[in-house]
């Protein structure tokens, strides 16, 4: 039993630098709270003498080789936030192999090479703690390994991007293009010089594998992703979402079926009068779906240093108050679950907006129509649109009922294929949340 | 190290009989996720025929009298859901006394006796686990006590009462009166046949103080709450907040302040902007404010048999799990902060808005501000409204500027004392909740 506990920080930008802060500013509470004192007493960095000025004369060892928290013995944790697979991983094998309880905020790494990670640290009897990988402030980790543990799980679906939803939530209020949005997010440093992880959609597929095998008790799978980002979203088919009463958001989603799991991340027809679609701006929000308890959602502060040195701390306290117990760890994941599967993108069921650019001349609704109707896939609604400015022909916009992705592609193929079609298809999915 | 966990249930109504169903259900998750094997081994509740025809033959022993529970010493945990004060009370404390581990939904008896209760379980080294008793299966506690644990709280906000908020939803969309709503709400199986302990306040003044207490370190202390319910809400005043952009919810709010803690239920003026205008029906939600993390909000459902349900084996989980590893249980509160005191209503800080009727004459709106201005109140927007159908006179309706209660309830004695004034003034609160 332990009355003080000694971190070691690997990593000290935006989210070290403010663990750090918060740390020292609440420390009054968290020794409260969990009943001993947890003091940085090591700091690995780039960048020491930025260090060395935040530290302000403090009583912390300041170097630049991770192995310095590995073979420092003094040391009960070591706070992973340097970001990026290498060399975070070999610091935190290497950690776990020193017998050293981890706390990391790193998603790339472990969506990628989680199950390597907890399988060593629970063989090693230690915790490796990552409530900050996902949605930054938001205590989802811990919802859904204990808050929501009653449950059977039947889905999760996330705003867990705040670039994107900063960049969709723009291109609605503004109707500006894409990369308008995306320049004015760079300006106010919410989107990054290269921001092609958050566009794309990788960064938000990291987070929604690692929910997806808390939630299922499967291994991590980055590899079963579907990933589809919002750089090839059109301002029109924002305004044309709105009118049948949807916003678009990007979303991480992962679902049971009876056939398998589910695991995608896309732009998605979100119904307005949900609270997932008054998401607005870098803000995230997470809504599980659980047999008992119905839908459940945690709204919050996705990123940045201080929300996200709150659940690195979160996790800090759990390690503490585990340490101050005398009590060993819980193993990280339980046991897995040997019945899940996943399921093969194709097999995936939603309803479907379609946009289809296509001259203007008489029966081109019909051959539209009986190719849907040829891969059984029932359209709810079809409007007639105008063409863009300076474009010929009009537009038709579709809304089905569900249908499998495999029957939506085939479909989508035959008519871009059809000779009264100008352009292709644009095809979003639509999540009713419910 | 246990690798079977027995639980005795007292209560077999709504919850008791949910949380065995989602037991039975879950079984397999719930053990690859504990370790262990959860198993009710007795109930006791009233109605012994209706317990046994849902226990459908399964091998559980069923009595009448809560000592049973108590005496079987092979029982770990107790789960006390049968509500009210007495006799849950005297068993949790002889539970607690017999070294059992306690779960329990029952808000109202910590509200008034959980610092009796709290100091027993710590003293005999059993938790008390008590997620169910506040907004059902939204897991707030846990947030509190664990997820948000790196922050110093600064308020916390919630819409935790269903039956209240179902009433104040449908007033809005009908514009029906009070009374009309509480009927519907009944009818609906969402209000009792005695309302008074929902749309007074108590229950939601019962459950803000639960969490109050978590997150400022302090005992609780439910005679500390001011408690005003929606029972004399009119319809008008929910369409003059729409106007001004603000929605009606019954709000519990705890503050910390540098002179002490707030603790208050009542209807208040939520701009529309805000998610929490937006939690419609019987869904609860609360907002926590953290010094790192920002605003984060948990919304859920916080009513009814499965979602509670999902609380009280959430709690059951952690108890396991601590079981599972022979781990000895973690303090509940921590230390109580010394430093927090409760804060007078009187030095409240709010801002407000007020109805007025009065005679349609000349000089009532000098009489009036020359009241505001008396006692340094700044009023942000004043309007003159049509009187009701049937009254004389017309109405004014007044926001202010933050202001302390004392201030804003000394004005409202002087303008009902204006021989201008001819009805009792309608006071309201303003939470921007930012």
């Amino acid at each position: 039993m332990k009355d003080i506990v000694n971190i070691g920080l690997a990593g000290f930008g935006t989210v070290g630098g403010a663990t750090y802060e918060v740390l020292k500013r609440n420390a009054r509470d968290l020794t409260r709270r969990t009943g001993v004192a947890m003091r940085v007493t090591r700091v690995v960095c780039r960048n020491q003498q930025k260090a060395r000025a935040r530290l302000n004369g403090d009583d912390v060892q300041l170097s630049s080789d991770w192995h310095d928290l590995v073979d420092d013995p003094s040391l009960d944790v070591v706070v992973e936030v340097m970001g990026g697979i290498e060399p975070a991983k070999s610091l935190v094998m290497a950690a776990i192999k020193a017998g050293k309880h981890v706390v990391t905020a790193n998603k790339a790494m472990l969506a990628t090479y989680g199950n390597e990670i907890f399988s060593a640290a629970d063989a090693k009897g230690v915790t490796v703690a990552f409530e900050a990988s996902v949605a930054g402030g938001i205590p989802i980790i811990k919802a859904l390994r204990e808050g929501l543990s009653a449950n059977r799980i039947e889905w999760i679906a996330g705003i867990i991007n705040g670039t994107s939803n900063f960049i969709l939530s723009t291109m609605r209020d503004t109707g500006a293009s894409f990369d308008a949005c995306l320049a004015k997010a760079q300006e106010l440093g919410y989107a990054e010089a290269d921001p092609t992880f958050d566009i794309e959609g990788q960064d938000a597929a990291h987070k929604i594998t690692i929910l997806s095998a808390l939630a299922f008790g499967t291994p991590v799978n980055y590899g079963a992703a579907m990933i589809e980002g919002i750089s090839k979203l059109e301002a029109v088919d924002i305004r044309y979402a709105e009118e049948l009463g949807y916003r678009i958001k990007l979303l991480g989603i992962t679902k049971r079926t009876s056939e398998g799991v589910e695991l995608r991340v896309h732009p998605a027809l979100v119904p307005m009068r949900r609270l997932m679609a008054s998401v607005e701006g870098v803000m995230n929000a997470v809504v599980v779906k659980g047999d008992a308890v119905g839908t459940v959602m945690l709204h919050g502060r996705g990123a940045g240093g201080e929300p996200t040195a709150s659940a690195v701390i979160a996790d800090l306290c759990d390690v503490s108050r585990m340490l101050a117990n005398g009590n060993s760890p819980v193993p990280i994941f339980g046991e897995h679950d040997q019945e899940v599967g996943w399921l093969p993108i194709e097999k995936t069921v939603s309803s479907y907006y379609l946009r289809i650019g296509v001259k203007d001349e008489p029966g081109v609704l019909a051959d539209v129509s009986r190719v849907f109707a040829d891969n059984a896939i029932s359209v709810e609604s079809m409007m007639q649109k105008e063409a863009p400015v300076g474009a010929s022909g009009t537009e038709i916009v579709i809304m089905t009922h569900s249908t499998t992705e495999g029957a939506i592609r085939r479909a989508v193929r035959t008519i871009e294929a059809l000779e009264s079609v100008t352009s292709r298809v644009v095809l979003l999915r639509k999540e009713e949340l419910n």
